[in-house]
């Protein structure tokens, strides 16, 4: 069990990273007995995991409210739920929310939490190896409205993060392969160290070697602490975190977010990040290429573009996406292994010629 | 035209009153020409102030919002029509949102900027006498959840607040007057020299004298800034602005907020206050007492409270809406004139005595 600290002008809080602690009862004796205490998850999650959560937690006051899945789901009609099931039950200021679930759980959880009597504390434990290495921690909250997505949201920190590798065993084997690819991310764009030990450990994180994994999500969640420490709102430095994610959200949006999850498109959106910063004349970019190509595709991620994506409609996506925002279209690039940038001089031109290369 | 500034951790901002500035270009000078605006408010200030409000603005993008009135629609449906249009508009996170109106427009439109697009900025313009000296000061935005008052909310500061004495011309007397009682809350509260001069200007309050007015909201302003400074969140010396408040609720929600203004509540609550300052031997308490209810009663506000209230079932409500925070039952005394302290061990049968005592 290793201890991260995320230390912000607010407020500076833990991340557990370990194996089998999360249901020890004195990983919660740092609490007051008799502590309300609502979590917050989902029915498959809670058929596996409550009842051990609820032994541990037994010196507690608590509430489970479950909340349907899907990311359709990530809206406000979930959010009044649980605000209703809060407010009925007179759930106090003083209570904790645990969010035990994936990135939809994490991300409504901490929304909640923070509206809630203006901000109640809560616990992230991340459940996915996507929530574990990325979305749990830093902060930010977010729930879609309509078709917009995470467009409600703010920045809340939790009072503890804890990730515990024991989750993974029940994770089925595509969203564990999707985990892997923000796994890759942080070693492309912070740590060729990280990159290279990602590469030579290809085969143990297929066969999912628990050793392995503990070791790299803790280094991950280190090199993330460090990101938001510097940057908590996303101002400037912790925009780098969204390496390969422009490309991955206008393919997530072009296929109506049925087609690939997260992690998925984030696989092909570096691959077309590493393609840009080639052309851009950044000869990291092409040096690094085939290995990686090559270890996302034995993980099982994609690593071509479908043949019937159309590369203007893709423009016009990211184009539209960033307009909303009321920002320019930005896009992080390596400038050499382990270390990216942030280009926004990008014409549609280059960008075109990138998407119509094969990769 | 004055200025204060309100410096906290993370963010400083200008609080600026004056008369008759809020509708000058060069107010505006300070934002990007074609900066997206949205100015959340009401019919009825619309009504008279949104056009020369629109031609100061002419240098910009605005999209007016308009809110149904009253505290019954201080709730989630009032937001979910807000962020339909923001979405819908496509409103971009570098927009500014404005809440031209009382303690309600600013509540919605704070809580609002505070979770669209994980915050965008919004500057207050409060047009009545308790949103000047109070609500537009400090960041606490709000909303209802069913008969739960202000469960929903977030600690979000503005960009700037402007108070302009100009508004107060059309503010009915009932709701000016009811403002005064916070203006008496700061004297008694922070600063003595402030208590002897209001009840020194009795009569040109009473006047609406527009000179005194200004000064006495910018002294306000200034005694709640320097409280917010030390305590954003509520946790310690914040807690003083409640002084009479724990009473004020409770007479409020005896009377299913349909009796007294909030204002109104407060002076009750005051007097409540100075006589437990007095049962626990605080002298300073009976002192004052005969000039400030003298003043209230001047100004127009109720001193006596009324025959049918039930001294009990106040006190079950205050000791409701505290059990529901998670503390316990707190008040706010004053030690001195200008200098208040935080009490938590009060028994009801004291409460009961203080209450059934005519004021």
């Amino acid at each position: 069990m290793n201890t991260l600290l995320l230390a912000l002008a607010g407020k500076t809080y833990p991340i557990v990273v370990g194996n089998n602690f999360v249901y020890r009862k004195d990983t919660w004796a740092v609490l007051e007995p008799g502590t309300p205490i609502v979590v917050i998850t989902q029915a498959s999650i809670a058929e596996l995991y409550l009842p051990v959560l609820r032994a541990a937690l037994s010196d507690f006051e608590l509430l489970p409210i479950l909340i349907p899945e899907g990311e359709a789901n990530k809206n406000l009609t979930t959010v009044t739920k649980i605000i209703e099931q809060l407010v009925q039950r007179e759930i106090p200021r003083t209570s904790k929310l645990i969010a035990m679930g994936g990135g939809i759980v994490g991300d409504i959880t901490g929304f909640v939490a923070s509206i809630y009597q203006r901000g109640v504390a809560f616990i992230q434990i991340p459940t996915t190896l996507l929530a574990q290495v990325d979305a749990s921690v830093g902060g930010k909250t977010g729930i879609n409205f309509g078709a917009a997505k995470n467009i409600l949201g703010t920045f809340y920190q939790p009072e503890r993060v804890l990730i515990d590798a024991a989750f993974l065993s029940s994770l089925p084997m595509r969203e564990y392969t999707a985990g892997l690819a923000e796994v890759m991310k942080y070693g492309l764009i912070l740590d060729a160290n990280l990159l290279q030990e990602l590469l030579l450990q290809s085969a143990a994180l297929k066969a999912r070697d628990e050793t392995v994994l503990i070791d790299l999500i803790y280094r991950c969640c280190a090199l993330k602490v460090g990101i938001v420490a510097e940057d908590e709102q996303d101002h400037h430095r912790r925009m780098i975190l969204n390496f390969g994610h422009t490309f991955a959200h206008a393919l997530e949006a072009y296929y109506a977010y049925a087609r690939f999850l997260h992690g998925e498109a984030v696989a092909l959106g570096m691959l077309l990040a590493l393609k840009l910063g080639a052309a851009l004349g950044f000869s990291a970019n092409q040096a690094v290429y085939p290995g990686v190509r090559n270890w996302l595709q034995v993980q099982g991620l994609p690593v071509d573009l479908p043949a019937d994506v159309n590369a203007l409609e893709l423009i016009n996506l990211m184009q539209l996406d960033k307009k909303k925002a009321g920002t320019n279209l930005r896009f992080i690039i390596l400038e050499d292994i382990g270390r990216a940038k942030i280009v926004s001089s990008i014409s549609a031109l280059m960008l075109e010629s990138v998407l119509k290369e094969p990769l």
